[in-house]
């Protein structure tokens, strides 16, 4: 895979030279001009735009902002079709919306503090924006600035039919131009140089241990930077249960279910009846239950370290803009004070109780409705095969498994549609909190659909060698499928379909750069790689006490998902716009939602399992006694983990004194401050 | 009652009257001199105190704080023994403090505002003390600048022996003449002519629904006016309850468990039999579950409109001095970046978690090795005395009583001890984080106390009858002691026995004033109170299922409560200091953890209840299943719980709105600000 790497290092031109220095639109500010022009967002426009709509759009972007513009630059781009437009910023644009978004920067003391643009010049590298800002932060500076472009009053799109053309005051500019066409995509473009750089160092490098999460943040941005930080924490917490777990089947006399497992692998239906001894169950039980909140109580602090360290601790989110796709009364936003849609907040709260926790809830049971349908139709199916014994009845066998699979993928796919559009209509002001509603109702349904078989067959069937079973051939499957289709395949197209377009695409590099970037596919968002891990973390933490080797696998898994999931954002799909975020959001509430059922799960298990009866049997234990008695631990357990959550500070002592140091600058310049 | 208010008004001479104008100590700032000098707080020296040390501490007082001074006014008093000193504040001193405290006051605009010196001419009332800060607040203030009198170095008490007189550099000089005994007490003094209005709003006049919150904030402080918005809040969310506790024992079939009590009281020792419907017990357990949710949820609401009604939400006490007990090693606070005491957080975490967790635990511990002690003694006893039946045996069945009492007792002396020492060996810097560690530990004990006999009844000896009995006798017997002693006898005391003292002071009145507010014992504080609410709504949350009246009993006993604590803190005690908090402490999380332990009592205690027992053999339902059902409610009710108190916001909108505006004017200073 070095050979990546090499090739990278070959053509050493970054995509800065590809463009014409000359052809950039004039910055109306004397401080922000400069030699080199780093082209940061390409504007992929409709094949047969008009050139006058062209030169509207890009007279937009250069205007200054008191002139309804975006204080950007633009570039017309060199390609014959005309169908592009390259954005850049000027120094100061980047320099207030930093201070628009909160940024935290390194002070002349070496301090991280909010930046002020009155007070920039105490700040270091502000005159150099490439060392001053990350790549990512310059890109979401101009994706914000487009984002922001509203329509004067009475306003219209020249070149575009009257039909689509006529604007609203503050209307959205950009989405406008996007439902009428004539924008196709906005995306950020890639630094070649970085790019090959950052690749040696994390994946195809000698580098085996560790990311480079520092360049990982600055080229992709905050989201992607913090997933893999906490993949890598992830990876390294599940070295302590993978040695449990080894030590618990190999090396504990009558816990061998690994033992059995292999079997299974080899003869293929072997019936395993060997479970785990009972102290290694409970052993396994409890450590699971512990570890899961101990894991999330350090990643928090982890994670807090890490914003802090990416200047990301006093996010301002709530006093910008409201995001592009909000909507509501003109007003004046009682908090800032300036002219804004507004939409009063328990109208929201409102939506979410009334309409879409129900909706959730409906769909979920739709699921839950699928499953026992396909368990009645299967039991229907047998029984009539027995009955008849034809070949068509044989047949049958297999329609309940194919319905429900149908069915399955029918009710995602409209699930996934209704809850896109009910986060919508709920009319979320902040991004982040549109995107924390809208995970947390795909979560729910996916997470169902995982887990559904797996709970059925745990609590309603209480069959736990089938548990057993199901959890290895899962963990085994899902693993190779993965693998395959995260790392194998993409890799050989990689190699061997893309590789010859490439190469003639280098003969001609200068027209050609953007091209290849554009011919990628934009990239899919972290959410299928957040719910993969979510829900290793559920198998792990839920019904590992019944499969000790679970750990083991998930790190094998793990270890080749990190270079697979690197390899795929650096090569396979176009760079995505990744927002400035202080942690990872709704999913940390995820996995300690989990970490809390969990201890229900086990303990349930734990009432199980044979062993456990038996030895109730023998102690003469009635079996009401021995419920109470998992009741009484279940609670202890959930006690004591909240009480470690409790204990276990939420962000090192540097990080709270550091935040309570901007808190207390802020306190103080809003007292020496006399208000007009 | 009345006619403690006409006396009030006899007499309509304020204290500010009793002293003698030109004796106050000169102020050195022009802006702060005024005809009338309001006398705030008494220190009461020893009856020994030399002149000389007097003479030293007025200095102290009237020294501007740069000179190492409190920058307050002073006034030797004016009786011949001259143990007295009384302080007031001037104008500049009390301003500045309201800025160091971060009260929020009502701008030019109406809003309430972080008050800041700089800008204080665009608040409302600026000139007039007497209106801008409440009574409490300037008593307050007075007390936190005397507790910030610092030594410089090698400074020497005069008149006190060189062994107790030498001050290290920057100890506490309060605290060190408290020690050497020249100061006996410090107390805010009582300002008769608003003590007199407020009592006749409050108590003594006609009104008998709703306190006058505003004003009980205004003379009292942050502390009691909190206390009482609380009670007052509690007792009408006490009315549902009430109301479903009476349809349930009048209105429906089979519920008549009232009737039995009224036999039971009527005759003596009735055995009751019936207990309340099947139905009726579980409308009764899950109503009191979501009540106690929502009662709490709709509390934060109002308690936070409060906290910005009465200026408290922006509290600085993280940035301000530490608690005066605070010690550490001097350094620089990486924070505020003032010299001052420091102490690592971390230490103190190991602390709390190390050794004062353990140690309550024991003591918990304790109590139920005592409780089983004296089960077990008792059986001893009934059983040696079967066994002879002599006199000596039957003296001895009192024994355990006896020994149980003295027990409890003892250990409840040793226990306050040790919680006030532990907490303040945890070295806590702010005051109410002091406050809520040493609450937890105390309340914690109280509450094991009151209801360890009852959880062992329910879920040991799983006996209901007794139960109910018991719950019916201590929820009377409590409610007429408390009566007895919050209000007849203290208000026997007053007529009977104070009344003809008070006539005699009131023949001079000028010199006597100040002595009759000595001789009142010092205020004992809320805890008491509070925890007679927590334990009443303990009663009622988890166990009012098996006795649907004690809702109707604790409203009826709330509302002589709540003119009882009104008549004990005006009349019978020393004025308190109280602080500025925005809530009320750990009494709300207290409340809450209630809440959820209220949900694992009821669903028990329905399994218990003989008719669930008979509706399940009725049913055929197996005994094990009835439990996991049981688990199932009690996880879904939990779940409830949660999402209730998820989506109830914690504060008003309106008052979030308010709040951020704060913030966001405090973000727009830092951003204009241009440090040096």
């Amino acid at each position: 895979m070095t050979s990546l790497g090499d090739k990278g290092e070959g053509h050493r031109e970054t995509t800065t030279k590809v463009l014409n220095q000359g052809s950039w639109t004039q910055v109306s500010c004397p401080c922000c001009v400069s030699e080199q022009v780093e082209p940061l967002v390409l504007i992929q426009l409709s094949d047969n735009i008009q050139p006058v709509t062209k030169r509207w759009l890009i007279s937009l972007i250069e205007v200054p902002e008191r002139d309804g513009g975006a204080a950007l630059l633009a570039h017309p781009g060199e390609d014959e079709c005309g169908d592009v437009i390259v954005v850049s910023a000027p120094r100061c644009t980047l320099l207030r919306a930093t201070e628009d978004l909160g940024l935290c920067k390194k002070y002349h003391n070496g301090d991280m503090v909010a930046f002020s643009y009155n007070d920039r010049d105490n700040f270091r590298n502000v005159d150099d924006m490439q060392e001053f800002l990350t790549l990512a932060e310059r890109q979401y500076i101009v994706k914000y600035e487009l984002d922001f472009l509203r329509a004067q009053k009475g306003q219209k799109i020249p070149g575009v039919p009257e039909s689509q053309g006529v604007l609203k005051a503050r209307e959205n500019i950009c989405q406008k131009l996007e439902k009428a066409g004539v924008i196709k995509d906005i995306f950020p473009l890639h630094d070649k140089q970085r790019l090959t750089d950052l690749c040696r160092n994390w994946y195809s490098g000698k580098q085996i241990w560790g990311q480079p999460l520092d360049s990982i943040q600055a080229y992709f941005g905050g989201t992607v930077g913090f997933y893999f930080s906490f993949l890598d924490f992830y990876t390294w917490a599940l070295v302590p249960p993978a040695i449990l777990g080894l030590v618990l089947t190999f090396l504990l006399p009558g816990g061998g279910s690994g033992a059995g497992v292999v079997k299974e692998q080899a003869g293929g239906v072997v019936e395993v009846d060997d479970s785990p001894s009972v102290s290694g169950h409970m052993v396994q039980a409890v450590f699971s239950m512990l570890w899961s909140t101990l894991v999330m109580e350090f990643w928090k602090r982890r994670s807090s370290s890490l914003s802090h360290r990416w200047g990301l601790l006093h996010l301002a989110e709530r006093f910008a803009e409201p995001r592009p796709g909000f909507h509501g009364t003109l007003g004046i936003n009682p908090v800032t004070g300036r002219l804004e849609p507004l939409f009063p907040e328990w109208q929201r709260q409102l939506r979410v109780g009334l309409v879409s926790v129900p909706l959730v809830g409906f769909f979920l049971g739709m699921v839950v409705l699928g499953m026992t349908g396909f368990y009645h139709g299967e039991a229907l199916a047998q029984g009539f095969h027995q009955d008849s014994g034809s070949l068509f009845s044989g047949a049958l066998l297999y329609l309940p498994s194919v319905a429900h699979i149908v069915y399955t993928n029918m009710l995602g796919n409209v699930y996934r549609t209704v809850a896109m559009q009910l986060t919508e209509w709920e009319n979320h002001r902040e991004e982040s909190s549109f995107q924390n509603h809208h995970t947390t109702k795909v979560l729910l349904f996916t997470f169902f659909n995982y887990f559904a078989v797996l709970f059925h067959i745990a609590f309603y069937k209480q069959d736990l060698p089938l548990l057993r079973k199901r959890l290895a051939s899962l963990l085994i499957v899902t693993q190779l499928v993965n693998q395959c289709t995260e790392v194998v395949v993409p890799f050989i197209v990689d190699r061997f379909f893309s590789a010859p377009q490439k190469k003639q695409q280098e003969d001609d590099p200068n027209v050609d750069k953007l091209r290849a970037q554009r011919s990628l596919p934009p990239f899919p968002g972290l959410f299928a790689e957040y719910i993969e891990l979510l829900v290793q973390f559920g198998y792990l933490s839920l019904f590992s006490c019944v499969y000790p080797l679970t750990a083991v696998l998930l790190l094998l898994n793990n270890v080749t998902e990190i270079r697979a999931d690197a390899y795929k954002i650096c090569k396979l799909f176009r760079k995505p716009f990744s927002a400035p975020v202080s942690n990872i959001g709704v999913w940390q509430t995820a996995f300690e939602v989990l970490g809390f059922v969990s201890v229900m799960s086990n303990c349930w298990l734990l009432l199980l399992s044979p062993r456990v009866r038996e030895f109730c049997l023998e102690g003469g234990i009635s079996g009401r006694n021995i419920i109470l008695f998992a009741i009484l631990v279940e609670h202890v357990l959930i006690l004591v983990k909240m009480i470690l959550a409790f204990m276990i500070p939420d962000e090192p002592d540097w990080v709270r004194i550091k935040r309570e140091q901007i808190e207390f600058h802020s306190m103080q310049a809003l007292g020496q401050q006399v208000r007009e």
